[in-house]
């Protein structure tokens, strides 16, 4: 051995994710200054290394996987919905509701009235939820703002979020979300503001990439596109909510912009997978609002798999569509629903789910000079992630290469 | 005040589930000898209350219910199925599965192997994680031995759940669950053994009550019968797997046996409901294995709700249709795919749950005399814990007045 490691990690069953589960029975991993050093079989550790290793974890003959990534979370917003939810089914109808001052505009003024430790305070809660079950890297939006201070505000909560828990926060700007009533009957001025928060907002450097929300009850192709234009000249990388309720053509939108990703998908063209193939932009699934939203109409999943379109899965954690925090359930929703198979949910909500927030290249999978984020789970094999219901099997958590306990 | 108190919880709101929620804001509830001793709003608290209670604890503004009830379940067995689950998303049939040995018979066979011990091992983490999210008292069945030797055996394990662990376990032996392999083609004759097996678990004073899948694919409305006469004779009550998968006429023949409970009921008929009104028979209704299944045929919940049958919820966890271990996802899932209110869903696994174990008198609901079971939830209102999913607000238990960490 050239080198001394920080951490090996014994007697553990590796689910790597480099190809398939990428399975190594009885493996170890090592670690050194929080990356991967060297993983194998145990039997093939070098000479010498149990000996200079400075900490020995054994695993009780656990799986170990990379650690989970919720690449699509609307996670940092103030109070929820549960009214609405109640009002509902006990019969109220949405214009009922919409009349009350509710929807998404009810979260943006809650959100907007909150201090930001407030903000903070409530969203730490539903993140250690995720933490539980071995997430360590998530992603946040904004667009419950809708201006300037409040849009700054929820991506300094978020970025706040990775220093108070032990994970990784990737930060998007989702200011095209919905138009506030500021803006009513005045889209294309909103846009502009949107362009306009975004110059401030890259220049703080709040922001990792950009989002847009692509439907009629939302913003049109053409005004998504100027967002996109935005972002491309701060360098930022683009996303999009695409094709969730109709067919815009978002999805040949975003791919033309080399997007990181197009989020939904349920109304997704041939067309749509065809330049998302191309372009290598991920699809990130989201079960959790197709559920909640008793949405009918399920994304083309045997079609993006035979174009080779890289399926990721993730929560959409938010108050109105998705108040879901288990990414675990959201994978058994993406098998049970949508008929992915478990190593499909689980490529989804590790690898694909990197290469989602264009980090393919340090986490998401095990390798040599990764980042060393890790789940241990008591489980007899992979697919029990996806097979149980409401069930967390996760008995430890590795954060570049820091253990810890899964509850925090 | 003519006693004093054990405890006194304040700074509580109280959800007694006595007639709806029962919502009583800032109130306070004391309990005796494990038993509820006053309840109440806290500016009515009798004079020299607070000075003369052994303890005092200060709920923090959280709300507390009743402890939560699953009043079905088969939580008690050996293995899981997830291999199968893998094997049909990558294209399996049923055929393939059965041929390979899968289906009950492989749960089956893996709980005849097991150890007491060992079962009770597996069995353990189960039902903390229900225990997690604020569950008392938890109904296990029987049905995986399907042989003396074995049924005695789970119902053992299911005793033993109860001592070592803070949670109330209500047994069924449901010997009429499958045909075992060494009866094919014999249901009669298997019929007249689970009524055999019967005479000794009662006598061994093993089952709280008996149940029986009548189906198709199970056991005719005759032979079920048979073994609610043997139940009769030994003075436990009944309960039915019923039409979950077509109408059998299994809630008019446990009706007419004053049944405590029909569960499923997807396929029920008016005839069924109207017999179960009349009988007081609950509908317990499982949406894990709806959702697990993919079925799309309902309960019809309006018309239970319009005949005034009281209606649970339960997990039904196993291994086959429902690897679920989370009744707040259950309730979330009552609402979301069946469209209960959160009232409904919440009265579902207290109040009416008990009632489906026939204890409604001594648990279920906040009144003066019955078990001191609460749960305590960091939550806004009642409907948050219908809400959200795959989130846990709870943060306190009290089992018969021992107050406990919700995670154990
Ligand atoms: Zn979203
Ligand atoms: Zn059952």
């Amino acid at each position: 051995m050239s080198a001394t490691w920080d951490t090996l990690f014994i007697n553990v069953h590796l689910a790597t994710m480099a190809d398939g589960y990428g399975e190594i029975r009885d493996g170890a991993i090592a670690v050194r200054d929080g990356r991967i050093a060297w993983l194998g079989p145990r039997a093939e550790l070098p000479a010498g290394a149990l000996e200079s290793v400075r900490a020995v974890h054994d695993g009780g003959g656990c799986w170990l996987t990379p650690g989970l990534i919720d690449c699509h979370t609307h996670i940092v917003h103030a109070g929820n919905r549960s009214d609405e939810f109640e009002a509902r089914l006990n019969g109220a109808t949405y214009e009922d509701i919409a009349r009350a001052g509710g929807g998404i505009m009810s979260t943006v003024r809650a959100t907007r009235a909150a201090t930001e430790d407030e903000l903070l305070a409530q969203s730490l809660p539903r993140v250690a939820s995720l933490l539980a079950e071995g997430v360590t890297t998530i992603e946040i939006k904004s667009g419950y703002g809708l201006d300037l201070e409040t849009e700054a505000k929820m991506l300094r909560v978020a970025r706040r979020v990775g220093r108070e828990l032990p994970v990784s926060v990737a930060t998007t700007f989702l200011g095209a979300h919905a138009l506030p009533p500021e803006f009513a009957g005045r889209p294309e001025h909103y846009i502009a503001e949107v362009c306009a928060m975004l110059d401030t907002l890259a220049e703080q450097g709040l922001a990792d990439a950009v989002d847009a929300f692509c439907e009629r009850i939302g913003f049109s192709a053409e005004q998504t596109e100027r967002v996109f234009v935005a972002a491309q000249r701060h360098g930022l990388p683009v996303k999009l909510h695409a094709e969730q309720l109709s067919d815009q053509g978002g999805a040949q939108l975003v791919a033309r912009y080399g997007g990181l990703s197009a989020d939904h998908l349920e109304h997704l063209s041939a067309d749509g997978i065809a330049a998302m193939a191309r372009a290598g932009t991920v699809a990130v699934l989201l079960p959790g609002a197709y559920y909640f939203l008793r949405e009918t109409v399920q994304p083309p999943v045997a079609a993006l798999r035979a174009a080779g379109v890289p399926m990721a899965l993730a929560t959409d954690c938010n108050p109105g569509t998705s108040p879901m925090t288990s990414l675990l359930l959201t994978m058994n929703m993406g098998c049970t629903l949508w008929r992915l198979t478990p190593q499909e949910a689980l490529a989804g909500c590790t690898i694909h789910a990197a290469r989602a927030l264009g980090r393919a290249h340090d986490i998401g999978s095990l390798a040599v000079g990764k980042r060393a984020d890790f789940a241990l789970w008591r489980i007899a094999r992979p697919a029990d992630l996806s097979y149980a219901i409401g069930f967390n099997p996760c008995v430890g958590v590795v954060n570049a290469g820091q253990w810890r306990a899964p509850a925090i």
